[in-house]
């Protein structure tokens, strides 16, 4: 059973296919966020600290940390800036980190202070980035997010994407790293763009789980880009990659339509034994007003539903010949 | 490719692989319900046309049609109310039905007044059964459910269950009937009682799928069965079976977080070609109130989303360096 380990100073954690899917909570970057950046450039970390306390208690498993604040000399701005960022978030919660930068020199700045055993977030298939992350990821022996691109751009044949992913896994063998210690991202493709992302991404993944035998992450809003009531489709997308076998993801925790999606799947996948985290959080589940159906937790009652449907059914019906 | 042709007087709808989702509305069903069942001896089926109307206009692919209001002498009593029922029903909506009885008497019944091409629910793997229903099937040229269980009861070993589907295609094609014609509904145990339930019937729908190469169906709402918040169960549990190879289920299409599920799934799996359905219904979509997220559709504004995550992401990193 593939086993991939990533730890804080003082909790471990597991992702695997047996595991309560790993979530990955993707607010800490300043990607897209001109506020943030403009914060973080300027020292004041306020935003961050907010983000990691609040993806934390919205249930995120792992925190990813990114400080790609500035195109402009990024290979000296970056690496302080990650370095302080990431000893900011150990030094406020204790669940594992991703260390997210395209600049390897912030990636090795970050490894050097990280407690435990982070994640490194990335390597590609691009022969310069291969050369340059995996023997980072062979010294501080932490495991990588390996995207399934390289030179010539992302494919849109999956099979070329599984065969960047199989190089990649192979590399980091070269390099002494074990497969386990490999996260491959299958790249999410915008389905209103792509009609066939969402198949290209399920079969992606029953060839990495049963072929490549890896785990594998990947960045999970894009799916549901351009589209109307985005929380809507990354909620059934969720499921659907956990069933075809995806074990975690980069993701936003502090969404709850997202989140109760991750947990009804833990319960379906098997991997919320008796439902326990299910029945925790929603036991006081108030059903919304007739007709709406929300995806928050709260308040008192519920029961168990007005009947067994087909099993009841079923069972009346025998009991009826 | 497997198409399942179901029909109304007027529509036709294919069952299939490549189609969308077939959600068959369980409301007119008075097991359970005891005011309908009173109500419907009492020959008043306003709660059966209101169930008719709420259902196609919530989304119902097709409906199904039980008229069980008594376990005293169903074999006289219940082929009269089926047969009004199903004239009333089919009277007042366009959408194809299911007759749905455990009274072969009953059956008939209904497949003499059916218009279209009625789906038969349900034969099973027991001998009685099968010789009762399966020359029915043949003889008015209709598709059926098969219930994959027989006398011994429902089986807790998946492969046993694939078994007694295996069993019954058989002997249908015995019978002359063609196994697209065969809509098998693998058993869907409840997930609080059975941890186990999930991952077995996606093991099944998957040899369903690509060893029987049938159609398949479940009452979905099973699963979530004396949990808390069933909704969310029922509404995770939606993509990863049509993720898994399911193409149709009998439950409740008033549920809009259920139905919800169905639109993103049936996006995602590429069955809504260009999200146009997803578009049209929540294109007015209006994000709830902080830290809420509804299923309901209404109103205005939305827009496509914050940023692009991952790619966003991806693309600025590669611009960085």
């Amino acid at each position: 059973m593939t086993r991939t380990i990533v730890a804080s100073a003082t909790r471990e954690i597991v992702i695997g296919f047996d595991q309560p899917f790993c979530v990955i909570g993707e607010r800490i970057n300043p990607t897209g966020r001109k506020k943030l950046a403009a914060e973080m450039i300027e020292g004041n970390f306020d935003t961050v600290i907010k983000d990691a306390l609040e993806q934390v208690a919205a249930g995120a498993t792992m925190l990813d940390v990114n400080a790609g604040v500035t195109a402009v000399n990024p290979n000296e701005t970056e690496p302080p800036l990650l370095v302080k960022t990431l000893e900011i978030v150990q030094g406020l919660v204790d669940v594992p980190l991703s260390i997210d930068s395209s600049v390897t020199a912030a990636i090795e700045a970050g490894l050097k202070v990280a407690k435990g055993r982070p994640l490194v977030n990335s390597v590609t298939g691009e022969e310069e980035k291969l050369e340059a992350i995996l023997p980072l990821v062979k010294k501080y022996d932490v495991p990588v997010v390996a995207i399934s691109n390289d030179e010539t751009g992302i494919s849109m044949d999956p099979d070329v994407r599984f065969a960047v992913a199989k190089k990649i896994v192979e590399r980091a063998m070269d390099h002494g790293i074990k497969p386990h210690d490999i996260v491959v991202d299958p790249l999410v493709m915008p389905i209103g763009a792509l009609g066939d992302a969402g198949r290209q991404v399920f079969q992606l993944l029953y060839r990495l789980r049963h072929e490549l035998k890896v785990n594998t992450t990947c960045g999970l809003s894009n799916i549901s880009f351009g589209l109307p009531h985005r929380h809507g489709i990354n909620a059934g997308f969720i499921p659907m990659v956990i069933g075809a076998g995806m074990t975690s993801a980069i993701m936003n925790p502090c969404r709850p339509q997202e989140m109760e999606a991750v947990r009804a799947a833990n319960v379906l996948n098997g991997t919320d034994a008796n439902c326990t985290n299910w029945i925790m959080t929603y036991r006081d589940h108030k059903p919304a007003e007739a007709g709406a159906a929300t995806a928050a937790a709260p308040a008192p009652a519920a029961g168990g539903g007005r009947r067994g449907g087909r099993a009841a059914r079923a069972g009346a019906g025998a009991s009826r010949e």
